[in-house]
C-alpha cells in the first residue's frame, strides 16, 4: 500500500492567490495581497499539513505594462511584499517548513545574495532556499539602470558566475570554525576561514562572507529554467527543479534529460528534484469542481484578460475577443520559453483570443486539473509513479481556499495511498527534501 | 516634576554586544553573535521597556583587517545576521518598538532598498527605519567589483540622490491608491499611481515601486554622517541622527548646527531628532560600576586591542603598546571622520597605545560612562536639557546584561524624573519618535 518514496509539495503564495481574478472573489479578503498576517496563517497551516516548503516567485518591479490601456488597473499582481524580508518574518512564527524565495542573478549582487540566504538559514534553523531566476522582463531593467534587459547568453553566463560566487560565500568558513575559545582569546580558528578571491568576467569578490556556515550547510538552490542555459545550470546546483509540462511526455522528456545531466556532472542521490507547478480546481464532486473553476473565469475583465496576453502575443486589442487568435500577425520568439508550449495547445485546439486569455488565467503558464480528489490524485500519482514529478509546486487560483482545498481534499487522498508525509524527518529542508 | 518632553532611546543590537571583549565574559553565551532568538529575546526586553527602537550597524564585509598578523581571529566582529532579514523575523515577534537597519548607499540600489524597507513596514505594522550609510572600508568595495571605496565627494553625491530616489519610489502609490472595486473590476486608481522616471548621474530608475504605500507612508530615515556632505544630507532627510561627540560642547555645536540646517530647508517640528550614542557601566555603587568596566577591560587582547587601532593609526605592532602613541607617524586623513576627536583625546592625554586600545574598546569611538543610576542619567539629563541631545543609542559592551542594566538603573531613574515614557503612544515608529 505505501511506498517507501513519497512526493514533495510546495505551495506558491505569490499573490495570496496566482488566478488574475481572485481579488474580485467575494472570498479574497481585499488587501491580503501586502498583510503579513494572512501570508503567516497559510504558511502556518501548510506547516500543519507537513508541506514540504512555501515559495515565492519574483519580479523587481511592477511587471505588467499598461497595455492595452487601462489593464494595468484591473490586475492585482502590482502590489507584493519583498519575498526575503516575508520569509523571514514567516521563519519566526513557524519551525518546520521549508522556505523558498527568488532572488535575480541579473539585478543583485552577489555578495548580498549569499549573506541575505545565510542569515534566513540561521533564522529559520536550516529552512531556507534560494530559487534561481535571470529576470526576464525589460520593466526589471529600466528600475536598474538600464533600458533593456541582458540578452539570454549574457544573462545565463552572468547567473552561472554568480551561483558559484554565492556558492563560494557559503563556504567561507567550516562548521567548526569558531573555537569560541574565552581563555585562550581565540574566536576562531584561521585555519578554517577560506577567503574565497573571486576574480571572473562578471564578478571580482574577496569575501569572506560576514556570516558563519549556516545550520545546513548551504541554503537549497531551486531552479526554473527550461532553456538549454537554464537546465544545465540546474543539472549542476539545484536540488529543487519546478517545471512547467503541458503534457506528461514533455514532463517525462524533462525529467530524463534533467537527471541525465545531473548524473553526467557527478551528481549522484535523489536531487534534483523535478516539481512541475499545478493549479488545482477541486470539490468533492466534479460538478463542485467545475462550479469553482467557473466562478473565477467568469470574473475576468477582458482588459485584464488581454494584458495576460500581452508578453506571449503583443497586443491584442485591435482583434475581436471572440474570433481566432492571430497566430501569423504575433511577435516572434516570445519572451519567456515556457509561453511556446501554450501557443502550440492555442493552435491545436484553434481557440478564440477569449478562450486563450481564459486559458492562461486558469493556470497561468502551467497546468490546471478540475476534478475530485480521485481524479486529481490519480494523475498525480501516475505522473510521480511513471517518471514524469518528484512532487508538485502547487499554484492556488487563490491561496488560503487553495491551503484549505489540499487539507479537505487531496492530501488525505495522498495519503490514504501513502503518497505523503505524516510528519517531518528532521527539522531542516534538506532532511525534509531527503537530501540531508 | 514631569516634563512634556521626553527622551528617545534607542538600543544599538549589532554583535550581541560591543565591547571587542565581549565575547570572552564568562556571562556571554557562545554563538548569540548569530543566534536569531538571542536577539528576539532582547528585543522584547527593550520593547516591554518601551524604548523607542533597536538598532542595527552594519557592514557588506569583515570589515578588520589581519593587521597585526593573527588580529582577526581574535574579534568576534567577523559573523552576524543580516539586518533586513533579522529584524524582519523579530517584527514578527513585536508589536510597537521600532525597527532600524542599516544599508549602504554606495552598495547597494535604490530600488532593491526602497523595496526592502517598504516591506519591512508592511510586516511591522509601520515600524521601519532605515540608517543611511555610505561605508567607508575598502574591504566592502572588494567584494563589489572594486579594488578601493569611492572616494567621499562621489560616495556623498550618491547617496544625495539615492535617498531621492528611495524617497520616490516610497510615494510611487498614494495611500488610496488601491480602490479593490470588485464589482468594477478595478484593483486600482490610476489616477493615484505617480511614475518616478529618474534620470540623474548615478541613477536611472523607473519605478513605480511593486508595493502599496506603507503604514509610515514612507519608513523613518535615520543618519549618522558627521561631515559637512554627511550633515546636509541628515538635515534634508533624517529624522534621527545618531551622533558621536566626546564633550558636551562638542554635541551642542552638533545639535545646533544641524537644528539650523534642517530649519533653512524649510523643516518645522522636531526633527532631526538627535541622538549621541553612549556606552554605560552601570551599578548599584560606584565600585560596582567599575568592576564590571575594569572585567571587560581586563580581557582585551593585545592583539585585539591593535587592530581596534587600525583603522585610526594604522599597524602599531613595532611599538611598545605601553609606551606613547607615535602621533607623528600616523596615516594621515583619518577613514572614519568620528576618529579625530578620539585621537585629540589621546593627544590631550598624553595617552599610551594600551591606554588608547582600551579607550576605543571602552565605547568604540563614542562616549562611555561608569557610574551609578543616579550619576549617568544626571549626566544625560543635563544633555538632554541643555541643547545636546534629544535621546541616547545606547551602545551596550555586552547586549542582553546592558538591556537589563537599563531596566534594572536607568529607566526606573528617568522615570522617576518623569524624563522617559510609561507606555508607547501609538504603534509606528514615527508615532512614537513623535513625528506622526
Amino acid at each position: 500500500m505505501s511506498t517507501a518514496r513519497q512526493m514533495s509539495l510546495g505551495l506558491s503564495m505569490r499573490y495570496h492567490g496566482y488566478h488574475v481574478a481572485a481579488w474580485r472573489h467575494p472570498d479574497y479578503v481585499p488587501g491580503c495581497n501586502v498583510d503579513f498576517s494572512a501570508y503567516r496563517d497559510v504558511a502556518r497551516h501548510a506547516e500543519a499539513e507537513k508541506l514540504d516548503m512555501i515559495f515565492f516567485a519574483d519580479g523587481v518591479a511592477v511587471r505588467g505594462t499598461d497595455t492595452p490601456e487601462g489593464a494595468l488597473s484591473h490586475d492585482m499582481k502590482n502590489a507584493e511584499l519583498e519575498p526575503l524580508t516575508l520569509l523571514s518574518a514567516i521563519a519566526a512564527c513557524t519551525s518546520d517548513i521549508g522556505l523558498v524565495a527568488t532572488a535575480s542573478t541579473t539585478y543583485n549582487e552577489p555578495y548580498h545574495v549569499a549573506r541575505k540566504y545565510a542569515s534566513l538559514d540561521h533564522i529559520s534553523g536550516g529552512r531556507a532556499g534560494w530559487n534561481v531566476v535571470t529576470s526576464w522582463s525589460d520593466q526589471e531593467a529600466l528600475n536598474f539602470n538600464r533600458t533593456e534587459n541582458l540578452a539570454r547568453e549574457e544573462r545565463y553566463a552572468r547567473a552561472a558566475e554568480f551561483v558559484d560566487v554565492v556558492k563560494g560565500l557559503w563556504r567561507s568558513w567550516e562548521a567548526d570554525a569558531f573555537t569560541h575559545d574565552k581563555a585562550g582569546g581565540q574566536f576562531y580558528d584561521p585555519a578554517k576561514l577560506h577567503v574565497l578571491n573571486h576574480k571572473g568576467p562578471f564578478f571580482q569578490v574577496r569575501g569572506p562572507l560576514n556570516s558563519c556556515r549556516t545550520p545546513q550547510g548551504e541554503p537549497v538552490i531551486v531552479q526554473a529554467g527550461a532553456s538549454n542555459q537554464g537546465r544545465d545550470i540546474a543539472a549542476r546546483h539545484a536540488h529543487v527543479v519546478y517545471s512547467v509540462s503541458q503534457t506528461v511526455e514533455h514532463a517525462r522528456e524533462f525529467y530524463a534529460d534533467l537527471k541525465a545531466r545531473a548524473a553526467g556532472m557527478g551528481r549522484t542521490g535523489a536531487a534534483p528534484l523535478i516539481m512541475p507547478g499545478i493549479t488545482l480546481y477541486v470539490g468533492a464532486t466534479q460538478e463542485e469542481a467545475q462550479a469553482k473553476f467557473d466562478t473565477l473565469q467568469a470574473l475576468i475583465d477582458p482588459l485584464a484578460g488581454l494584458a495576460l496576453l500581452y508578453t506571449f502575443c503583443g497586443d491584442l486589442s485591435g482583434h475581436d475577443v471572440d474570433g481566432p487568435v492571430p497566430f501569423d500577425a504575433l511577435p516572434q520568439g516570445g519572451i519567456i520559453s515556457i509561453g511556446a508550449g501554450l501557443l502550440a495547445e492555442a493552435k491545436a485546439g484553434n481557440l478564440t483570443i477569449r478562450q486563450l486569455y481564459e486559458r492562461v488565467a486558469a493556470g497561468f503558464t502551467g497546468r490546471f486539473l478540475i476534478g475530485t480528489p480521485e481524479s486529481i490524485v490519480d494523475d498525480m500519482q501516475m505522473w510521480f509513479e511513471t517518471g514524469a514529478a518528484d512532487g508538485f509546486n502547487i499554484c492556488p487560483p487563490m491561496l488560503a481556499q487553495g491551503m484549505q482545498d489540499m487539507s479537505d481534499y487531496i492530501l488525505p487522498e495522498l495519503r490514504r495511498r501513502g503518497l505523503f508525509r505524516t510528519d517531518y524527518p528532521g527539522t531542516t529542508l534538506r532532511e525534509t527534501l531527503g537530501l540531508a
